[in-house]
């Protein structure tokens, strides 16, 4: 008797109730205000995983042995419906962190992060973002759409305010973006440097580690709806992650691949590495944070 | 002293006052639900028409001589936010219709045309449309989204009911949609095979003509989110346009190009002569038509 | 508490007790000559199943509740090992008409076809074959590969002897493969002509149905390997497929997509129409056929 | 001791001393308006040729046995000097013609036409054109450039004068053109519709077949620089290339395939496949045409 | 009452009576060698420019506020008629430069940039030209064509003489060419060494600036006719344009992107972004220029 | 009298009998696990190899006069023949040797490899290897096949035994293949650190050099099955390639490229640049080398 096609990213098939990292996919991208596409990401991710190996020799770590991980495939979130769509990944995650688990979503358009940490923020009030990005999304507005993925770190600061948001690697936005960003949040410009202090700086706070691909340089990542040149290299990016390791990282997101936009499939198969890299690095159970 | 760059569908190029037609693009795809990308078709349709002429052998009519039309470009419309873009679009044509001009809109996605039937109705209360594409859009809501491009014509039944919607080519919907239309439109399964009678019994009535270009076989074009084989022809499909010449066309559309997934650029060619032969075949002021 | 992903075939989540129809991906394509790539194929089109509908205007029947199937993803082949392969194939087809059910394999290349009909023909000593295909795929060996998918046929006929193959829309192939048909298959070049008689004479035998979908021509299928102009169009082969609805059909396949060669996913949709239309259109139950 | 590496049309690899048909590549496109590209026409084609069968099971001739044929490879043309390529075409083909050999030009633009019909008229004082083509190609200059690809054929009547030049499925141009055509050439719109009666005629002349294929719909091939909907299908093209057969052709050409606007390959194959097909219709020597 | 569509790069949307740097289009590419495309550039950078900020956060100026630029669209270039061509350009040239405004040409392709180069000459007799690119582009000619866009900074040298043309970045040609350029330009392999030398020593006189963008490694910028692995990072580039801030750059040009190679866009967004720091970079008013 | 026509790499057009080097193509993809494609690269390299310049400005030498090299063209390989592939490859490069003159093989799939390694290990008992790669390629099988791809070094060492084996770049492979590598040959990860004290330790010895180009990171080579984030750059790749100029290398081949992938030929032209500074870097005779 056969068994029902079950399909995962790479090694993340262990059963839910022993995974500590919940992955899960946000096919959206209505509010994309350049190119759409992102809505292939998760599916391509998880299928095009299987060109990378389990293990990685930068950390000699196998997922297969030194990582317990689910992914729940995708969820059906209705095109076109902001504020439902968020409401239903708020939902999800929340469950998820309940579970004692770490949620892990794979965009999808960035303006979808703000919903991971509106749940989580619940849990731990003292929630602080890791950003890493190519712009700024600090619009207040795109023509009169708060929940455009332009504005997804201002509705963050919503709801956590000043201080609390450390953005990387930001080359383009508008003036207003960075004169408001001054007062507001830790932007950093165009690389990771001022990360190291950072990361001293939260190391015994909860932190979400929002991830925008396109923080990646085109030529590295040209599969994304808005590529910004000068960006950075995969190996800057991967030794980013690496500085993150210590930290009590209790929910992540890694947004924007348009994998179509690449027919090399190289952008994916940078997206699938780099995710192996982040799981392998990371604390893998919530419950063994070291949060005060 | 140089001018300013002005670009318009070939020959759309006349002074609004004098225009008959008011073409526009409708850059929106928020609610597709399967592959977006028709935001891109106003602009690609208006680029690719030099490569075609602006004269009609079939008609031996030429743009040049024959037509007075306007090209207004695409309007800013915000992805993601459905109903103030419907509102955008209904102004629009509602403006367009005053000044005693036919509306052209060029999708952009097939949701968008319930806006300027809306518009339309409101001067003409015996509107009838007459509607060619591969799916039947009769959805009450689409994962609970009533604007939803699944839905469109459902929408225009909300605001005209039975007995005013002439459905033709229609190769693809759910059984309950099927069984709905048997009550309460005229839905002609798979090719042009009652249009002749339709036209007839519409011969003194305002008619909108919404044109969802994917009843064309994805052979001829590709270019679509959601291709679905068995469509008609380009003959097939300009012959049944030239049935529609003595009609009182009030207001028209052509929807659903996505440019991206074809790009050999044929689908975008087939736009641009589909729409060229449309409006050299319909009569061209709504101040002359024969409406009761 | 969250399920794993699962993915199949749409419509095909029935479970496997119940089921009638078993579909599997067999993604190889070692042997191709010209152009690999059909080992994409199952997996684009299980993915790509998605954007048509469950309910068949044609038949009036829907999926969802006029049929049992059940897709168990895909078989694990290793490339460049043939024989090994085709004993893999074998032993599914076999284990499923055990079951009672029909088994549906979805290429992958057509030399596969080899071994499903090598396993239903220890079951059905009587086996007749219905082949569909733009090529003679009657070379004794390719380049001395007798496992090639140009010689699959005649690996069939290895098999079955003489009079038992019957071949429609065949036009591409050697001299020698078109004559050495005469006396040994019922050859119909370029279309269906004669497929009407074929069923009349195949009504009370068990029946393998083998679509190599080149059969179609490259406008409308240009995602194969060995794209051969002057094809049956989509609407001639639904026809041709309605025409199998009273044959014993105990076993099927659908081979040579070959998804990254049309990346409109035209093709990919085309291959997904077909196979909904071969489910519905076929008996469910070989136990309920009319095998003398 | 091994070879260099040699690269024909399939089955056109016969000593030049023994063949009848002469082919080479043009690779030139300066002139072409819209799109460029049919510079890597000849190399496609050539390269793209072994994908096909050297049988017509259409005609039950094949190359290896039924054919004289030799590929010269591709002419060094110079990029942007029109009047120094077209004596360069000149030459060759007069070299060729005086060898007693028919020459067979694969393009690039149509432009390149008008240069061996130089070269042949010389020859063949009589010599007729039969031209199929969606364009009229008529006009007197393009923007001031009278060898530009839209004024070839107007450059042949600038040689052969009124009546000569037979045009077939024409569907653009402009108005002046189709006007123009009805005094001086015998131009067929939108099919073949005439050729048998053309064929009588011209029995007993020498003829020179230029082939445009964009003559076909752009569904069968889209992979030309300026698609333009409703033309032929392969089949009718191919029924059309048989008519010909009891003709004098002194030389032909098939020009403007411009291969990476269709990745699939689906163009390239559809050109060698009625390449193959017009080179086993044609009459093998221009020494035993029946010219009078 | 609507307005004609007006299509200009981001922010160049000013009257051209108060426009310091007058931009436009140079769709030409007859002579390319090896894949024509650049004749697409300037549309697809005008377009696309819509996806970068007019912000940059490099320089902290807003092409909105810090930069007055007027786009006047693309010329009209005759495909195949060189000479024709540059002297459209030339006299275009010379007409913003009577006005006392910087032209910058979108191209296209190299070849044309000694026009404006021969335009501005008259008006500054010891202009210089610092030449980024990866192609020494010094031949006599290219298969006897001198206006071949391989032959381009030798027909600059033919009017400028020694000493004046510094050429950086160069990582391929001829060994002629080397050689040759020893002798009478100041050629700089491979990257940037020497660049503040040289903006030292020419830092009171004339300047025009052409950068061919295939400068930078194909990694970055793969939409170019010839690929040529090895170049500069965005970022070198972007710093070199820096270092030109104090030069009087009385003209410049931006060519020979090939937008089509690159379907992901990547290449024109570079593009687009260069441009955006190159007017920001440079001094506004050739008035306000210190030439001694 | 017309020539056949005669395709090489570019300036490997010397006779057979005065070349030092010899090439041949090896378009062989059918054990590769994820997406093949590599059959197509030696044509593509071929034919666009006529992109770069036979002069090298890094090594101030030209292949028209440095250099004398000959191009066999393609072998014809049966798909699906793994062992019998092997011989052919064996045969080939054992006749070349024979001729005392340096065999270079351009992939294809790695697996090849260990074809021309067989046959030159009987020439040169003493042989050593230099491998560049992104993966280990150290499997004992992958899923039963030890022919594949993945095995390839396996395959070697089989015939070399321990130390004999010098890994460079190596970023992905399973944990037991590093595992396995510390006690067998000397794997290099990540980069190209120690390559000159393997260099210095070789010298006198017999080399095959053998390049698997996904050692390049994928944003500089995405042309090939199985990109794999965090290669070395063309630059690196380019000096580590000139540490190679004092070695005895007795024969090398150049594999994986796909070039499909890489629709922009970025990619392909990579591989031309790196087999022309191959080729003028080493020594030309093995006539010649310092062989202990």
């Amino acid at each position: 008797m056969l068994n029902k096609n079950i399909e995962t990213f790479i090694a993340c098939d262990k059963e839910y109730s022993e995974a500590d990292f919940i992955l899960w996919g946000a096919p959206f991208d209505s509010t994309t205000s350049f190119r759409p596409g992102t809505r292939f990401a998760s599916s391509a991710i998880r299928h095009e995983s299987f060109g990378i190996e389990t293990y990685s020799p930068y950390l000699d770590k196998d997922m297969e042995n030194d990582l317990m991980a689910f992914d729940a495939g995708d969820l059906e979130l209705v095109f076109g419906e902001s504020e439902k769509v968020l409401t239903q990944v708020e939902i999800m995650t929340a469950e998820i962190a309940k579970d004692g688990k770490i949620p892990v979503m794979i965009g999808g358009e960035h303006s979808l992060s703000s919903a991971p940490i509106k749940a989580l923020l619940k849990k731990y009030p003292d929630l602080q973002i890791i950003h890493f990005d190519a712009h700024t999304d600090l619009r207040e507005d795109y023509l009169g759409n708060k929940w455009s993925h332009a504005s997804v770190i201002k509705r963050c600061w919503d709801m956590l305010g000043d201080g609390r948001i450390n953005s990387f690697g930001i080359r383009s936005g508008m003036k207003e973006e960075f004169e408001w960003a001054k007062e507001h949040i830790n932007l950093h410009k165009f690389n990771f440097l001022g990360l190291e202090g950072t990361v001293t700086a939260l190391e015994d706070k909860p932190v979400y580690f929002t991830l925008d691909l396109d923080i990646l340089d085109p030529s590295v990542f040209p599969g994304t709806g808005t590529p910004e040149a000068g960006g950075v290299s995969f190996e800057e990016l991967r030794q980013a992650v690496l500085l993150l390791k210590d930290l009590n990282v209790v929910g992540l997101d890694v947004m924007e691949l348009s994998p179509h936009y690449d027919q090399s499939g190289a952008s994916t198969a940078v997206a699938c590495k780099i995710i192996r890299e982040i799981l392998l690095t990371l604390k893998n159970k919530p419950s063994s944070l070291n949060i005060k």
